[in-house]
């Protein structure tokens, strides 16, 4: 049996991928390094935006993508995943272009907020995410709650501030973000190291690369 | 130009090269994901035990950390870094074998320690480091304080709380390792990740990851 390699196409954004491969590492049971998982990440920053592509299509990060997904393939990765949401309104077309194996983020966290009692559900993530409805069509039984325009500009202030390095005010403004609902859906890879900062007791805040990490590990063993 | 790529050779633990990734991103001067250096990473935690290569050649890490080397050269990598200091000893081989530009660690480390005062310092790492003598051959000229064997048990469990996951409990180990002198050089990469959870005021800790962040950073610009 080939051992497991996990291929992460990374980089957006970085810290966001450095968290998630942290993330992978501490949920990782395992008392020795070789206990681990192998890993092979490709971050490339300099792909571009991809809320502006969805939004207006004025950029094109997919070719950037596509050849992320190819230098991971050239490893020889057995399993591989994408910790940044905006960028899940391409990976079919990166499934069907490279045949690699992704666990995809958006379906894995739609099946876990199904198996809970939970309908009413809060969603913040980029204006790309929400107006691409990747995770709408997914939770069409949900009663979701999507921000109103000022709250989706707290969101947008939070993610662009973990981008710049300044996660305890990206915290300030997702403060400002949320809403008055018990489970809210952090779906945006930034939004969790905001959430980290937090000061005060929010709802429960749902970190879908929590599940993705999960899932990549289940798969891997 | 070529658009410089950051290989990261890791894995070696997998821990600590999250924290080194993260740490890249954080010191990167950077207001957008577009600013940020490209990085591939090839994580291998399976890279048998290092330390014990080097003390009793009871395991031989070399032709897997020789792998992934190439790994990272096939992807165009353009400078290297490596986050584990007792592999280290391996490095001119590695260097010699692949040609990749590698930066070391342990001469940053050196070079900075001797642009400040300090002449007394105390040198904190695996007992492979300090028995292959990478630290005391470049830095003859300072008076290095080593752990005796007692303070050197503390830092195995340090090391060994890290790699299980454990950076508290690693944190009391390493604070009853830490001797009376002024600058304690951290040169083991699982060290600084039980350093963040201190409690108390050690002496000044450095971190050569820091130094090795900045050095690529530096290259890459």
């Amino acid at each position: 049996m080939t051992e497991p390699l996990v291929g992460i196409l990374g980089g957006m954004g970085p810290a966001a991928t450095a968290a998630f491969y942290a993330k992978l590492v501490a949920r990782t049971p395992a008392i020795r390094d070789q206990d681990h998982l192998r890993v092979a990440i490709w971050a490339d920053p300099t792909v571009p935006d991809r809320v502006a592509a969805l939004l207006d299509g004025s950029t094109d990060p997919y070719p950037l993508m596509l050849a992320g997904a190819r230098h991971l393939q050239s490893l020889g990765v057995t399993i591989a995943a994408m910790p940044c949401h905006t960028a899940h309104a391409f990976l079919p077309r990166l499934i069907a272009d490279t045949g690699l194996p992704f666990v995809d983020m958006v379906a894995e966290t739609a099946r876990v907020l199904r198996q809970r009692d939970a309908r009413r559900v809060a969603l913040l993530g980029t204006r790309g995410t929400l107006a691409c409805g990747i995770y709408q069509e997914r939770l069409q039984d949900f009663d979701l709650a999507i921000p109103d325009e000022q709250a989706q500009q707290s969101v947008d202030e939070a993610i662009a501030a973990v981008k710049r390095g300044a996660p305890a005010e990206g915290a300030r403004h997702l403060s400002a973000a949320l809403p008055d609902v018990p489970l809210t859906v952090l779906a945006c890879t930034e939004l969790p190291l905001a959430a980290d900062r937090l000061t005060g007791s929010p709802g429960e805040l749902l970190d879908p690369t929590d599940l993705l990490a999960d899932a990549l590990i289940t798969e891997c063993r």
